[in-house]
């Protein structure tokens, strides 16, 4: 494929059929368009980094949602960073750095509204947009504060601790209060991390006993707050050590994304009951109202150095789909990201 | 037995046994046993009526619960309402009607602390003081208050609609704005009394035809709010038609009190995430500080005939256990209670 350098075209991953269980790159296909000329108040960005994220599993399902599933034979979308590179509209002139949902392609286009600008991050990449500093940092600071709300000297469970929203969830319940905060993950190097860099006081590497032995050790006084990524066995195993008034925040349910028969829900619902637990689902879209309150407390924590992080960068708009299908299967520490932009848009 | 009119002696049941699954009558034994005199500041109560309730099974099992489990070889206790007829107390006189938690027997006595005077109820019952005007009906005002709070024109799903608090919550729903009220019960009788006495605008019997079937055609708009008394199907069914951002109330879960083998949750905990569902469970032990809006609110819709009542009574503390069990069966409709009093203790 030739270098993409003058945007006269776009490279973009179509969804060409809907998965059934675990998706395969069978199920995608990459085009090259020729890019319309701009219309008034239009830009072109080029994007340097795109995202993928769990959710988008649910999305290629026809089933509805919360969002409306992906078209098929239609180019994908989502999060993505890039740079203005043409504009026909005034407020974004050339060379401003865009957040905006018009992923899965390495150059977007369309009107300026659907594109914001964002403050240029001297030393660091604008990668961090699509993670800690955006929509994925976001989600933990809802979670943790809006649905299952952390208050001082709680003890926090998260599941799929070494993810991306995982990793920001763990260091935002300890800047929250939090006494005690517990993950799980899918290697014994990921449990290493989440208690050397992330601030976890005890992970656990899920695949090595059953959650619902390893998970009463680590937590020895209960858990006030689960905060959840996986569901299953992983919301059992929290239902079981869950303390009165104690508080489920649910973000995801990856353990059942791929599943291809209903999942029999956890064995002891009856402590909702005994222990007068809560529990909420959530997804970002009800709660952006938060988002300049997390931008004005994340911005402090990050200058302050409270807050790290990984990224899992993968090159080329051409590897996304193996991005995502590595994403899914827990390849990623931290948050996954492609890069599209230079030095190759291949 | 002798009458007991001389209040000498208390007639009591006591668990003698553990039941493994459903309680039978020999898990109780029934003792009769001579009061002490009584000490300063005591009071002796001549009981009306004793209630019997479904989360008293669970203080019949050994597991650490939000009230500690029934003795083996002592006396329950629970609701009872009843009359003074003897005091060493000055603030609660011979002849005061009182409620209180020494129930289980026909004759209670202790500490005057432990009885609370209630006004009389010139042609009602003081049995209702065990139902409607008490716990059961603060349970339901709790539940559709400040657990699943109903707000004008919502639809509100109760499950075991027919029994003491289901028929308490579908009125209740009403008269704080739900526009539709849908209740499940076990036959054909009860269903129709939903309709026709309480108010409710559709109901279903369970044992027809599976919920999952049943529910979607009576809830074309959804369900807002589920209260639910049932758990097992009954949820599962409330998951499917749940609305986005509605609420579950989890009250009980009488399908599976007696289940002697871990009952697999629902298989669609996804809609959780989907659908921003909430779900509370709840004991009144923690909501006891909404008594007194409670009674006062109901006091009100009482007076003006707005709210109707059941009651299952049987006679005679002798057969106060086979109420219990008769009342775990479904055998009742509204309030189940014991008619310890008057004219006859056995």
């Amino acid at each position: 494929m030739p270098e993409n350098t003058t945007y006269q075209t776009s490279t973009q991953i179509q969804l060409s059929s809907r998965p059934t269980g675990w998706p395969t790159p069978e199920n995608f296909r990459t085009v090259t368009v020729q890019l319309d000329d701009l219309g008034e108040n239009q830009v072109r960005v080029a994007n340097e980094f795109i995202s993928v994220d769990p959710y988008m599993r649910g999305r290629m399902s026809s089933a509805k949602s919360y969002v409306p599933p992906f078209e098929l034979g239609e180019t994908m979308d989502g999060s993505a960073i890039g740079r203005i590179v043409a504009s026909r509209a005034e407020s974004l002139p050339v060379g401003t750095l865009v957040l905006h949902q018009l992923g899965w392609r390495d150059v977007s286009q369309g009107d300026a509204g659907a594109f914001s600008a964002v403050p240029e991050l001297p030393g660091d990449s604008p990668s961090l947009y699509l993670g800690i500093l955006g929509m994925t940092g976001l989600t933990a600071y809802v979670g943790l504060t809006e649905i299952g709300p952390v208050t001082e000297g709680d003890t926090v469970f998260i599941s799929g601790a070494a993810g991306a929203v995982g990793t920001a969830a763990g260091q935002i319940a300890k800047l929250l209060g939090a006494s005690r905060v517990i993950g799980s993950a899918g290697s014994d190097e990921k449990v290493a991390l989440l208690k050397e860099k992330y601030g976890f006081d005890a992970a656990l590497n899920y695949k090595t006993a059953p959650l619902r032995e390893q998970l009463p050790d680590l937590a020895p006084d209960g858990v006030d707050v689960f905060f959840d990524n996986v569901g299953g066995d992983h919301l059992e195993a929290a239902l079981d050590v869950m303390n009165t008034h104690g508080r489920l925040a649910i973000c995801g349910a990856i353990s059942q994304y791929n599943a291809t028969e209903p999942t029999k829900g956890p064995d002891n619902m009856a402590n909702f009951i005994t222990r007068s637990l809560s529990m909420r689902g959530f997804t970002l879209n009800h709660h952006l109202d938060k988002a300049s309150e997390f931008n004005e407390k994340m911005t402090q924590w990050f200058g302050a150095g409270k807050v790290v992080y990984d990224e899992t960068v993968v090159n080329g708009i051409g590897n996304a789909v193996d991005a995502f299908l590595n994403m899914m299967r827990g390849a990623n520490t931290g948050k996954m990201v492609v890069r599209t932009g230079t030095p190759d848009n291949d």
